[in-house]
């Protein structure tokens, strides 16, 4: 079986935009972080701002970033940004996500999240849990 | 008495600009917003992060919001920002924001906020406060 | 005949948000000039990037920015914007921006732009220019 | 030889944090963009601006980012961050970036640059060029 893919098409805008007119660095967090929680609503049938309250959990922290810039991301480009998971282990999960340009890989991204909840023994830590197999089966598509 | 100003500089970053190589209006937004939490905190004495605490209150939440644009602000300009409390009304005050480039105007700004609390018959709701007259004089210079 | 509006819908994104879980004051700014590029795209038929090349401007820079903030967007959120050329004058214009959720008006924003080219005696500066009747014909629905 | 090491220190902003309180992921990109530009600044007394036309380059492009969160930066929060050039190659560099909070490492990060220059063949492209023997010397402390 393959992995569940989110796909979403996003025109590169003005404000996303430095001055030698190509997409900032840091916007492409922001849509991966964006494409994430999309994953997920699409895989689990729940909206981001119910993720913790449905699973008992705080959220889906980062805990690490990264991204390859193989090609610029110009002002009104049209960029593809497709998503999945691509490995769960017990609590943690990485997720890919690839932006094309007319059919170019421009960006390739990934992130390391985990699954965490409040720690019973210290409320204001988190503290990482087994994610259950029954989500883990949503993001077989 | 004068009004107390708060001032602050800072150099324009290159993830500020957009692709006419001049700072992006929203940014501007985000540089008054964190004047007026350090204005209060010099004003008061008091962290942004404990002003709720110490205060009863919830915030200062933004109400209305604006920016005439002059001058643009270059990548690397060196901008100094004052700002103060222009007026303070019963829940509500002013704060005037003034952004120059070697000397000369280059944006004017203008934030209303309001001083807010939870609102006892609707704890999801805000409501707005008197200012305390304490609060209100250490806001002259 | 009635003002061109143009609309769009955006879900409130967790990078949108901050610590009170609403959206911070400066991405409203971004979605009005967002807004603001794709109503003169519906308008003109004219991609933003190629704006000023087909216009012989440099763009049509904003002078003023203000917005009014009703209620809040809270994370999640789908909120409709609204944006119109409410008035044109000889070389600048005013364009109304309404954002609402579930059908409530949330923010009101208003920018005021310019037709610029570039100044003939001094390329470094921006002149402006009178708008074409035919551009501001485009604008009636 | 040991090298040299850019230091700055930031205060979180309440722009900076998210729902849950802490720096939104995208902000740490912002932060090492200008930290390295900072750090080349002090390397060779070079105004970020004029690093192109001084050494005949378009810039220091992106190739790649990465970030590993350990704690979050929380609101208020006085961060250190340390940055260097970790490693030169023929064309391309490794910047290393650092962020502490009360002594404790919170964010480590990596960029990837290469020293571009416009492509004599194709202008609209860039075309990585040899670091010169000098620039390198000038990140040792």
């Amino acid at each position: 079986m393959a992995n569940l893919v989110y796909r979403r098409q996003l025109t590169v805008e003005w404000g996303h935009c430095d001055p030698a007119g190509i997409v900032f660095n840091s916007r492409f967090f922001e849509f991966f972080d964006w494409s994430s929680w999309l994953l997920f609503e699409t895989a689990l049938g729940v909206r981001p701002a119910d993720l913790g309250t449905t699973y008992g959990i705080l959220g889906i922290p980062l805990v690490d970033a990264s991204a390859r810039f193989l090609k610029p991301a110009k002002f009104n480009d049209v960029v593809d940004i497709t998503s999945e998971v691509s490995e769960f282990r017990r609590s943690s999960f990485e997720i890919k996500h690839r932006i094309s340009i007319d059919g170019e890989l421009a960006v390739e991204g990934s992130e390391t999240r985990v699954w965490a909840a409040q720690d019973p023994n210290d409320p204001v830590k988190l503290k990482t849990k087994p994610i259950p197999v029954a989500v883990i089966e949503r993001f077989r598509a």
